[in-house]
C-alpha cells in the first residue's frame, strides 16, 4: 500500500472523463462530454501560422517562456477583455493551461483545509475537482433561473463563518454556465459584488462561454462591474479557438496574478511558448469577431434544434433549461428518476448523456442531467433527443405510479 | 491584505527566473538560465509536422485530449523506455506539463504538511519550489563526486522518523545533476535502491539530461535497476526536442500513475494535444538517435570550451566539476566569496551566472554557482570566463586576507 497524502482520500476521476469510453462507439449518439466542434477551429489558419511561427521565429515558439506567459499574448487579451470593459493591464494577466489550471492556482494560493468556497448547486464539476484538492469546505448554494439564491449565500457565508471555516472565494459562471445554461441577470451580479465587498470575499468569474451568446443582449461580466477589486476572471480559448491548445488566463487584483504566477512556477515552470505564439496570432492577424460570429452562427443551429427535439419528445415530467448560448442544455426530471441508474438503458438505445449528481457539491441531483448540443449534427440531435425521449418514458413506467412526478 | 493560505507563507519565486530579466542585455555573456540551446531545436521537421497534424488531424491534434495523454506517445515512450531498460508499459506512463508538472503532482499525491523529502545539497531548484508547496521537511543529504552521502542518508531517514516526520521521498538527478553536474556511480545507484526498499520509500528519478553524455558510458538508470517497485521516473523532451512544446512523462508504479492521472485531472484536465501530436512524429518519424548525436557532438565542444577557458583564467582557490555530459558546470570557491553579494560586479564586468545558494534546501552553498554552457558560444565562452575569472580574483582580493582560502 502507497501512502499518499491526507488530501488524495475520496478524491475520484471525473465521472464524465470515464463516461467518455462509452461514447466512442460509432453507433452512440452521444450529449455527453463538454467539447467544442472541431468543425469551428480555425484549421487552415493554424495550420499556416503555426509553420511561420516554429520557421521563421523558433526562438520565440519553441524555447521556453516566462511563467506569466508571452508578453504579446497578454498584451493582446488585455486588450480583447477592455473592449469587454474588464479594467485589466497586460501585468495583470496570466496565461495558464486552459482556466482549469488557473482554478488549481486559485486553490492553491487561497485554500486551508476547511476554508469555505460557495458554489451554486449545481456548478462546473472541473472547479470541484480543483478545489477539492485544497480540502476546503463547499458550501452549495441554489441556483435559480437568474443566478444563485443570494439571500441563502448572504445566510451560508455567516454560518460558515460560526462554523469556523473561513470563507474565501465565491465560485460563479455567469454566462451560460456548465451544466445549466442559465445566465445571471444584472441585478443579481451587482448583489452579488456587494455581498463580495461587505463579506470581505473573493469572487472567481469563470467565462468560459461569455462569447457564445446565440439571443439576447449580454450583461456586463462581474470583471467590469466590479469597483473593490474583488474579482477574479477565468478565461479560456478552448471553445473560441481549439481545445488543444490549452490556452488559458488568469485576470484580477495584482497581488493575487503576483501570487499565481509564483505558484504557477512550482506547478510547471511556463506553458507552452508554441501554443501562446498561435493565441497571440489568433488575436492580431484573426478575424476574430467574424470567427465568434460564425461559430454562433454553428451552435445557434444546434441549440434550437436540441431545444425544439426536446418540446417534441419528452415526456410532459421532463422540464429544462432554455439558454441563449454556451453549449449545454439542463434537464430535470421526478425526483425519484435516476439518471445515473437509468444510463445503461439510454446506451442500450445508443444515447449519451451526462448523469447530473457529479456536479452538485452536496451530492444531489440525481433526477438532473446534462445535454450538449456541440458535437451531434441536428440529425443526430433530432435522433438522439427521440432516444432519448423513449429511455425517460421507459424509466417512468418502471417508478411506482406515485413516483412518476 | 489578501488572505492567502498557509502554504504560501515564505514561497518565493526563483532566483533564476528573476535573474534572466538582467541577462537579457545583448552585451552580457550569460552562463546563468538552464535553456537548452535552439540552434538544437529541429525547426524545419517541425514545422513539416506542425502543419500536417494541424490540416490533416485536426481532430486529434486541436481537440481536447485524455488525462493520461495520447495513447500514440505513451507508447511510443514506453517503446523508448523499455530500450534504456526501464521496465515500463503504455499504461503506466502519464504526459505531463515537461517534467516540473510531475514534480508538482507528486508532491500533491505524497505530501501532507511536515513529511520529510530527501534532496541532495544542492539540487535542482525546480523540485525544491515543487515540493515546498506542499509544506515538506526537506532533508538536505550532501552529495558527493560519485552520488548522495548514503551513510548520510540513511541516519536522516531514521532521524525523520524518530523526530515525527514521515518519510515519504528522495529525489534524485542521477545523470549530470542540474546545478552540479554529478553522475551516480552504478554502486550508489544500487545501495539506494537498496535504502529505499528497507525504509519503504519512493525514489523520484529525474532524468532530463539522461541523453546529453558527451564522454563515458553510461550507467543504468534506477528505473532499469529497480526490483522493488520504487522508482518513479521523471523525463521530459526539453533538452532533446523543443523546451517550448512542454511535454514530459511520468513513469513507475501502476497505483502511483493512476493516482497522478486523478490529480492531473484537476490541475489542468490535460495537456496540449498539439504539441503532444508533435512528440509523437518527433520519435516515430525522425531519426532520434542521430539526432541526439547531433546534440551531444554540439554541446560537447562548448563544455570543451568552459572546462578549458575554467582551467586558464580561474585562480587556484576556485574547485569546480568536470561533467561527462548535460548543461552545467559547478564552481565552488573560498567560504568567505559569496556568489550572490559578487553578482553585480559580475554584471558590471557583463557576465552572468546563478548563484548556487538557492540550490541548498539548508540554506548553505553562497560560495557556489552554477554556469551553463548551453546557449554561449565558444568563443563567448572563452571571453565570458576570462571575464569571470577576473571578477572572481578583484572579489577574492576585497576579502580580509585570512578569508581568501
Amino acid at each position: 500500500m502507497v501512502q499518499f497524502a491526507e488530501r488524495t482520500r475520496g478524491l475520484k476521476r471525473s465521472a464524465i472523463r470515464e463516461l467518455l469510453k462509452y461514447t466512442e462507439q460509432a453507433d452512440i449518439i452521444s450529449f455527453a462530454g463538454g467539447l467544442p466542434d472541431p468543425a469551428t477551429f480555425p484549421v487552415d489558419f493554424l495550420a499556416k501560422v503555426a509553420a511561420e511561427e516554429i520557421l521563421h521565429n523558433s526562438l520565440k515558439s519553441l524555447q521556453y517562456t516566462t511563467t506569466e506567459g508571452k508578453r504579446p499574448l497578454r498584451e493582446a487579451l488585455a486588450k480583447w477583455l477592455s473592449e469587454e470593459g474588464i479594467k485589466t493591464t497586460m501585468e495583470n494577466i496570466v496565461i495558464t493551461n486552459g482556466s482549469q489550471q488557473g482554478l488549481d492556482l486559485l486553490g492553491r494560493a487561497f485554500l486551508d483545509a476547511g476554508d469555505a468556497v460557495f458554489v451554486s448547486l449545481p456548478t462546473y464539476l472541473g472547479a470541484l475537482q480543483a478545489f477539492r484538492a485544497y480540502q476546503p469546505t463547499l458550501v452549495g448554494i441554489p441556483l435559480e433561473e437568474d443566478g444563485m439564491d443570494l439571500d441563502f449565500l448572504r445566510r451560508a457565508i455567516r454560518e460558515a463563518r460560526r462554523a469556523g471555516h473561513t470563507p474565501k472565494l465565491i465560485y460563479v459562471v455567469p454566462d451560460f454556465q456548465n451544466p445549466t445554461g442559465i445566465t445571471w441577470s444584472e441585478e443579481k451580479r451587482r448583489e452579488l459584488l456587494k455581498i463580495a465587498e461587505e463579506e470581505d470575499l473573493f469572487v472567481v468569474e469563470d467565462i468560459p462561454y461569455r462569447w457564445l451568446r446565440y439571443r439576447g443582449e449580454p450583461f456586463p461580466t462581474l470583471g467590469a462591474m466590479d469597483e473593490g477589486n474583488r474579482v477574479i476572471v477565468l478565461l479560456t480559448f478552448s471553445k473560441i479557438l481549439a481545445a488543444g491548445l490549452r490556452i488559458g488566463a488568469l485576470t484580477g487584483p495584482e497581488e493575487i496574478v503576483q501570487m499565481i504566477v509564483t505558484l504557477k512556477q512550482g506547478a510547471d515552470l511556463c506553458g507552452s511558448s508554441l501554443t501562446q505564439r498561435l493565441a497571440v496570432r489568433f488575436l492580431t492577424d484573426y478575424d476574430v469577431r467574424g470567427h465568434i460570429a460564425r461559430l454562433c452562427a454553428h451552435y445557434k443551429t444546434k441549440l434550437e434544434a436540441m431545444l425544439s427535439a426536446l418540446e417534441r419528445y419528452m415526456p410532459e415530467e421532463a422540464e429544462w433549461t432554455k439558454p441563449e448560448g454556451g453549449l449545454f442544455v439542463w434537464a430535470k426530471f421526478p425526483e425519484a428518476l435516476d439518471t445515473e441508474k437509468m444510463l445503461p438503458r439510454a446506451l442500450s438505445h445508443k444515447v449519451a448523456y451526462v448523469p447530473g449528481r457529479p456536479f452538485f457539491a452536496d451530492g444531489s441531483g440525481q433526477n438532473t442531467m446534462r445535454l450538449s448540443f456541440a458535437l451531434a449534427t441536428q440529425e443526430e440531435i433530432e435522433e438522439g433527443i427521440k432516444r432519448l425521449g423513449q429511455v425517460v418514458k421507459e424509466e417512468l413506467l418502471a417508478l411506482p405510479l406515485a413516483e412518476r412526478r
